[in-house]
């Protein structure tokens, strides 16, 4: 079976010149396929607040009314996921962006508005693994904004975590997936220094330490998610 | 020989929710395949100003500075095509949203300064057919933003008659090719009567009268160059 990379970038990697250079370098290196999924907050949390769609959060997740839509849409599936889709073609890499509405690749359902209403937020329902093999298969990089659609007309802000997640689960009935959530830090980390190798129990304990707390839990369950889904390795990483 | 309908639509249409509806009413109704090809630049004028990025015009067309290239690959890239794509598949049309860099589909080079520096502007080089063909063989319509890519890492903004008709074109190679430019009048107007028949020797004739002036010119040109390169017919009217 082949090996298929999902990797997921952060906030800085795909926002700033300087970080951007380095991952392309190291991206385009990987020769196995791959699928890249990205994030924009930082640009877009910038943006909203210059149009005057200030950034509303709650736990850590984006607040998404009609405005911030607008805003996430541009800013997620125009400006960073087409600066990073020119950037692969100059490296040579035939790389296609997408959002979930294109190809139908990825449908969601809205988060119910109870306990808490994000707005137009969705939950990933589906995504069509074949399609996606179809581009792989002719040597093309999807490179996925994190925006689904829910099929009645509307596109959702959908976190980028969970879109790498659902991405490398439905791929791995095909191949061998192995996903890396990075972000900006080296991995989990414990008094100064990192975790390097985890499993499930040991993901229980350090929960209960109070070690692993906030946002790194629901990464970590997508993670985990994951590998019970048939993924090979997951990393949680910096690129 | 196949039929493949290039429509192109102007900004009103893709911008505001009545005129859609319209359109994609008749648009599902082509049972042909098809590409769609979209504008914009009434809501890239509007997020620039909120922005503090007045849009600059010379002879009608954008002048397209590092500010405003942005604003066009969000607006033309994320917001409207999104949207649009959104809505296709809402009506069972398996939409995908591209610019030029996407899939490498159309290549331009930036335009020389002089006579007049337009900034981020592409004059189209190359239009990969086979990539279109392949998506249209498997039933998909791309939908095409006016952005393409220099190959070299930088989005460039491009009008949006030039990539259906340089799309038209190329498609023209494979098969029986239409090509619709519309915009927001019924065609070209003689003293509020409709031209409904155009040769090229007639149109020399209304420029010399100068019935067809200023931004109809381009069109017309467009027009008539797809018409030599072998598309069957081209429309200029209203969706």
């Amino acid at each position: 079976m082949e090996t298929i990379h999902v990797v997921k970038i952060g906030g800085k990697v795909a926002e700033s010149d300087e970080f951007l250079d380095s991952f392309l370098q190291s991206f385009t290196q990987l020769t196995s396929k791959k699928v890249l999924v990205h994030g924009g907050g930082i640009t877009a949390t910038k943006i909203g607040k210059k149009l005057g769609i200030e950034a509303k959060m709650i736990d850590g997740r984006r607040v998404t009314d009609t405005g911030m839509l607008d805003v996430v849409t541009m800013v997620y599936g125009g400006l960073v996921n087409k600066k990073l889709v020119a950037q692969l073609q100059a490296q040579k890499i035939n790389a296609i962006g997408l959002t979930g509405a294109d190809l139908n690749v990825i449908r969601s359902e809205r988060r119910p508005a109870e306990p808490i209403d994000f707005g137009f937020v969705g939950d990933i329902d589906k995504v069509d693994a074949e399609a996606l093999v179809g581009l792989l298969d002719k040597e093309v990089v999807p490179v996925l904004a994190p925006l689904t659609h829910d099929g009645n007309g509307s596109m959702l802000n959908t976190n980028a975590d969970a879109i790498a997640s659902f991405v490398a689960r439905a791929l791995a009935e095909h191949s061998n997936v192995e996903l890396s959530l990075c972000f900006d830090r080296p991995g989990v980390m414990h008094d100064g220094r990192l975790i390097s190798i985890m499993n499930w129990d040991f993901y229980q304990v350090l929960k209960n330490q109070k070690v692993i707390t906030d946002g790194m839990i629901p990464k970590l369950d997508l993670g985990f998610d994951a590998i019970r889904a048939g993924v090979k390795r997951v990393n949680i990483t910096q690129f």
